[in-house]
């Protein structure tokens, strides 16, 4: 009935972990509960010396509880490296995120929005467009964008690509999964005011929900849909 | 499986007849086959001097006929003043559209872009948003804005909105008939190079598609849309 | 030390009773107790039939006491009419915003966001762009735009300017008062999850201010500030 | 060998008179140098009580003698009402800029920008974009937005359409006789700093020459150029 | 008359062969019709293992054979690293291209869009613009920006730079030709629908005709014109 | 009063000597003439073979020169590789600026435009934004953007971010300072009509001051304010 409606596989791309949580969170589970197949992938890893290992381990683990709260079916860890895709070979994360899309076949994909403050996800973003694009007679046919709290509202307004939802998904039903997904993330939840907390997030789902007379929604851009 | 997949009534907003057609044609004929109620809303109807009865009645006839070919349940005709409703109470304007939306409970409605040349169609489109938006439980799920050769392509390009298609349909199937139901409008149809022709309407249609990979698609830039 | 800590009179034009405080009610609040005298001012009266005078007076009473709550020093009511600013004629719109901004002085003006989906919200912010026009020595020398909930997330994304805060006050101290002075428009507020509920008032003052690591806070869009 | 280099006449509306010299003054010199037609049209009329027939005769007489200094070659006067196009026929508008623009026959037209904060310039704009459309083998090949200090930089920025340059025309050669025709509309020119003032327009005239390594240059911004 | 009707050199800047053919075709056929000399710059070579010193030679094979189409007077490699210009140095993908624009003193030029999905085509788009602004006294009158199709329709709407042509540039009698040039680069032609086919083509060819009453034109966007 | 009478450290990066003066040259001295601590960093340092350290220990005198004139705290010199940052680790540019935001606690700071021309501008900018997040209690509580002559004005219009000035501050007072301090940087002066002569920028001044009525201007683009 509505753009969420395909029985192909989902792929939610992040530059790191717990972005797919805050942008995506409850439209996961809604989808799982849906019974379609959903994937993260993770784009980056940690480096040595902000991350050690254990830290990157850690993190790991955060997210696979995270995950298991939401349903995911698997999460695929690129492992490029974090807070460096800038000097990272472009066509190495084209390659990277080409592949899995290639892999997985996924008939809609989640991207971080090309608007946020964070290099790494104008990157990701770039990659991912170039892994969907219609070349060939099989290519996704839905493209959305997401935000992400501590990235999207911290660029330059009206300088860099604002963040406008134009597509709403209802999730009054999985909010509380969703926030319960975040606060698995121990190691990047922030106490309020943060805007990475339970708090504003929790806020964000009341706003995003209203603005289309829903309890709770996931806002997010279309970039491309076909049909 | 896609934003086109519903079962409740589609709404078409032509400011004038024929918009409809140049910018939804193929996309209604497939909804119509697939058994949607596919309306048809006209806002405006030519004055005299400039227009009399007869050639009213006659663009009707070429309507009814181009609607007949696309599967159009049923034509409504709001009979606002043509070419002026930039005087005419903007109230009414939202009163008429409204009143048809509250009628019908579209789920999925066209409007002409805001960005068109014409004041009418930034007018009704206007409207149309007004009649949408999310005030309560029942609203339009889906909100798409349609292209107009010779209207959205002669506005200022970087001064007025841009139409930039996110939204794909495949009208493959459909497309010889959008071409036989818009060269049902006689008197609206011009020979080519002029940019109502059934030329460049053909060329709109296979650059569309490709940029899809597709044989033919009508591009939509999504206004909204609520899973 | 900032933006607001002048000494003149501050003027917040409403388009409708109510918009004041949806947009800017806690920094209304923050201005009055700061000494500062401020202003509204109502742009427009309800019309019948629509509207009757009763209607009018019980609107009004409302404002009354919500602007009491926040320390409205004084509320003007222009009386132009509501939702048919289109019709009216724009020179004497522009002559009664003008005329009282020519009467107070004011050095900061807040003036709804001229992306809203309301023409009379687009009209009011143009007669005060108009009213505030550095045209002489003397003028306001600060304009911001503020959001208004049901009226400005309900235009057309990326087709409408949109709303992307650069401005933020720090409301943590006056939100109470606010969403007290919200709740005095009984005829206004609409239970949740309709977008103007006290609910969805609170999430967007708890989202704006964890942008900016408080509690709560107001976004505007600065149009102009001379130092 | 460039964008001025027909043989055409050339057709500069202004909403009120002044605009003209304002935005094109240097440009109109140049191109009256070369041998071509300049056609001036304003497009409005001062009404009455603000405007006396003594009034809009003086501000006539200084235009002819600012037309005589840049060579133009006829004026035209449409007597639209001045200040109160919002409320004027939308249609009655383009009809009379479509009616000269069918008599003129010009292949270059300069029309206000439409980002200018006076809403008679926003309609002059679009008139002249309708009248200039290509919807028959014979049309204004060029058509450019020129700037109009105290209208152009007085609008919201970001929120209202931005006059950013893409054509300059050299003026070192005619700018003296720009500043000249605009000291001969003593009623419109006001003493600096005010940006209706010689001081204001040289100063403008400086900085767009400096853009493109000339002493002195007229911006605008590209509409549509057919070759 | 127009745009093109200079003298001196032309410059078209391709990232990599077969852009310039797709995106200035038809104009460039125009120019050497007119006795311009018309330059090719190639900026990127394809790397191994992806491309092959044979797969390289062969495609210079074909770019010649549609050079010598359309009447280009001489073609320039500059071997940058190709899908890899983000991981090489600016300033030297600046040098290289400033030193040619140095050489020939072009007085036109045409780069890539900005706005295309892929990374080579902005940067190459950047360092074209370093290479001709206006910081001596010599330097290219005119600088506009061509598309190219399977790069400039597949980025993001309204979040990357739109293309949306102000210039148009008659190419009917040349359309031929630019389809014959782009046929002869067999190893980058794809079947319809794939956008960079023959078919596509044509309909955009056709499309941006029917905008401005041609049977063909190329569409380009305005940087700078200077005269 | 204004955005500009706070009491904390000021700091104006800028990616290369002169960047600063020609941006922020008037508002410096009046912020040093008020009392207050300004810091100029200058990210950047020219690499041989373009620029020997006799070239560079010459600028830098000049600088000095410069900053005393406008009483300038202290300068503090990044060393980052000039013209080249687009190949520096985006991190390392992060982390010098970001230390030295840190190190300062800076309560207002100005960064170049990040739609001026230069790479480096752009990447100065982005650092700037990501040293001011709001991520915790303690951050810059206004980011303002300048504009440069000779990089803001030469980017692509319409197709990069637009410096459209919605701060103004008045440097009547201190303007004869502001050209003198540009007048020390003889390495960097170019003669008219060069857009980074002395001539341009007190034609800029001129202009930005006729736009708020005042003598001269500094304008700028807010970023944030929190009050």
């Amino acid at each position: 009935m509505d753009i969420l409606s395909g029985t192909g596989p989902v792929l939610v791309i992040a530059p790191h972990p717990d972005d797919e949580v805050l942008g995506v969170g409850g439209t996961m589970a809604r989808l799982a509960d849906a019974g379609r197949e959903v994937h993260v992938c993770v784009a980056t890893r940690g480096q040595p010396p902000q991350f050690s290992d254990d830290m990157v381990a850690s993190v790991r683990a955060e997210a696979a509880a995270a995950h298991a709260v939401l349903g995911v079916t698997r999460t695929h860890w690129l492992d490029l490296p974090a807070a460096a895709l800038g000097e990272h070979p472009h066509g190495a994360v084209n390659g990277a995120i080409g592949g899995l899309v290639a892999d997985l076949g996924p008939d809609l994909i989640f991207a971080p929005h090309p608007g946020d403050i964070h290099l790494d996800h104008q990157l990701v973003f770039l990659s991912t467009l170039v892994a969907s694009r219609p070349h060939q007679a099989d290519y996704p046919a839905t493209l959305l964008a997401y935000e992400t709290l501590s990235e999207t509202n911290w660029n330059a307004p009206y300088l860099t690509p604002a963040f406008v939802p134009n597509v709403f998904v209802d999730v009054s039903d999985t909010l509380d999964r969703k926030l319960g997904a975040f606060a698995a993330f121990e190691s990047q939840v922030k106490p309020a005011p943060h805007e990475r907390s339970v708090e504003a997030l929790r806020a964000l789902a009341t706003l995003r929900g209203a603005t289309v007379h829903k309890q709770a929604a996931e806002g997010f851009v279309l970039v491309r849909h076909v049909a």
